[in-house]
């Protein structure tokens, strides 16, 4: 479970009284997450999320919160910031950076189909047309600089096989750069359990704390690894329906380039990369007082391995 | 019906294009409203309502709809408007200004009790502190430049009674200024056709488009005339129950100080007032092409009478 800093109800009315959204009626802790602090909060108003920053950098904080709040002013489900009577997204809670953000309807999915690769597709290319416009700019925090700081640091806790994979793959992804591919501000973290969906509907894309400016393409990559699945639960492999699903759908809102073509095997090789290298990080380096369960990487080496064997499908042709 | 601009499924079509909101699905003319043209809109994301601008001066547009969305972003149950892809409000559509804004759940009520008032009073409070941190400024266009103005166009069309309190009550208000109240933005049209109610909760306010800074008094003044009267469709005198449900609900969010208290009988005639002069101005002088059948003035003529002659409830004690 994950609240490290506890909020009292009466702390939080205290602190509500710098909103304008009413008495608070009901404050929940949600176990999920492994990065913040959060709550459900529901006041007069109505139903929100509470965060307490644990981590991240005070100065990153505006560039997340904007960003939800530029997605949301655009018509994007993404969480909307509240702002304060101060009109500002952060405010001090219990000495922790805080937010409050619009909890949105919906639940995730374990095992989306390839209906919902396709809603998942065209909302991804309607926040990356909407980001655009978007002014502020933070580098990918999980990007090919921090590879190769997290692989020094985990390469004395891996197998000589698994050495060299990491090896092999950060060679291979230096030597397959795209810098002319479109880029813009990306969610680099949309896994299922990220996304909600009401009634057949995706209704929502949330936890925008690993965002990021990246190539457009990597967002879709990092979607399809974990989205695209055949069975999530049993394999690795990709399911050729479920990919189409996905890109002719976001094709049919933000028109993929030929470079885009190009880059897409490379590109899902990097989105696998990445996760492992952030799961080894935090299985054998965790955090002090980080109090959850860290995410098995053997799945995302798998992933790996299966993406570097076999070519992965594209749009429908 | 008040469709000045007709707009059809393929120019909305195209039109939106220009939005991160996905396909349309549904238009439909909204018949209510007297000073622009308005539809609702359904799409793939969402429901919204599309308002083509008549009237309004394109410079004031930014006041209204900046200060809709700055409310929104605090909690606000109000039309949160939709920027398109070029990151603006307002965009052409069939040779006017047009704005999207989220369109909020419930229906209005005819006969508000008690318990509805309060809920008002409370939300207009809520509003009134977050628009403190707004920094746009436009003065309320209907405030009293305008009634000598407006005055001066009807009092052809009047008998010489009516003559008469119009220039008693300029007079009066001239005598009752009061430069000391807390001012900021007010909504300055809140009737009960611009509210609407989901649940036994007030789950919107809408229609911005008098707004202006003003007293934040006059705000409820406006109120009080419409929603706390004994019976709105048989007379025009205020229910003391309603008031005070009004008041006190509003009272414990923002308190009201001595100096409102003072300006309270007079705010409810300048309200009073306003309402009668618009009134008499749109059935004597329309404007040209407009399309829809004035309101009676006689209806708040007979509330000015009212309030001249009687006292209205203030706060409970």
């Amino acid at each position: 479970m994950s609240v490290y800093t506890k909020v009292s109800e009466p702390e939080l009315s205290a602190w509500l009284q710098n909103y304008s959204v009413g008495k608070l009626q009901a404050l929940e802790p949600i176990k999920s997450g492994i990065e913040n602090t959060n709550y459900f909060v529901t006041t007069a108003q109505g139903r929100y999320v509470l965060t307490l920053f644990e981590r991240l950098p005070a100065a990153e904080l505006p560039f997340y919160l904007e960003l939800m709040a530029h997605l949301a002013r655009h018509g994007i489900p993404c969480p909307a910031p509240i702002a304060d009577l101060d009109d500002r997204y952060v405010r001090e809670l219990n000495g922790k950076p805080a937010s409050m953000v619009t909890r949105l309807p919906g639940k995730s999915l374990e095992q989306p189909g390839a209906a919902e690769c396709g809603e998942l597709g065209q909302l991804l290319a309607r926040m990356h047309l909407a980001g655009r416009s978007y002014g502020g700019y933070l580098e990918n925090p999980r990007g090919p600089k921090w590879w190769r700081i997290a692989s020094r640091d985990v390469t004395p806790f891996l197998q000589k096989s698994q050495v060299k994979l990491l090896e092999d793959e950060l060679q291979f992804q230096s030597d397959h750069r795209f810098p002319d591919l479109p880029r813009g501000p990306v969610h680099a973290d949309l896994f299922r359990d990220n996304a909600l969906f009401d009634k057949g509907r995706l209704s929502g894309v949330f936890d925008f704390y690993f965002a990021g400016v990246d190539c457009l393409l990597y967002d879709a990559a990092v979607c399809a690894n974990d989205w695209c699945l055949v069975d999530p639960a049993a394999n690795v492999e990709l399911d050729e329906k479920k990919i189409k699903a996905l890109l002719d759908a976001y094709h049919s809102v933000r028109p993929l380039q030929a470079i885009e073509r190009e880059a897409w095997q490379p590109m899902l090789r990097a989105a696998a990369l990445r996760f492992w290298l952030s799961r080894l990080h935090d299985l054998h380096l965790p955090r002090p007082g980080m109090l959850v369960h860290a995410h098995d990487p053997e799945h995302f080496r798998r992933i790996l391995e299966a993406r570097v064997a076999r070519r992965a499908p594209w749009l429908a042709a």
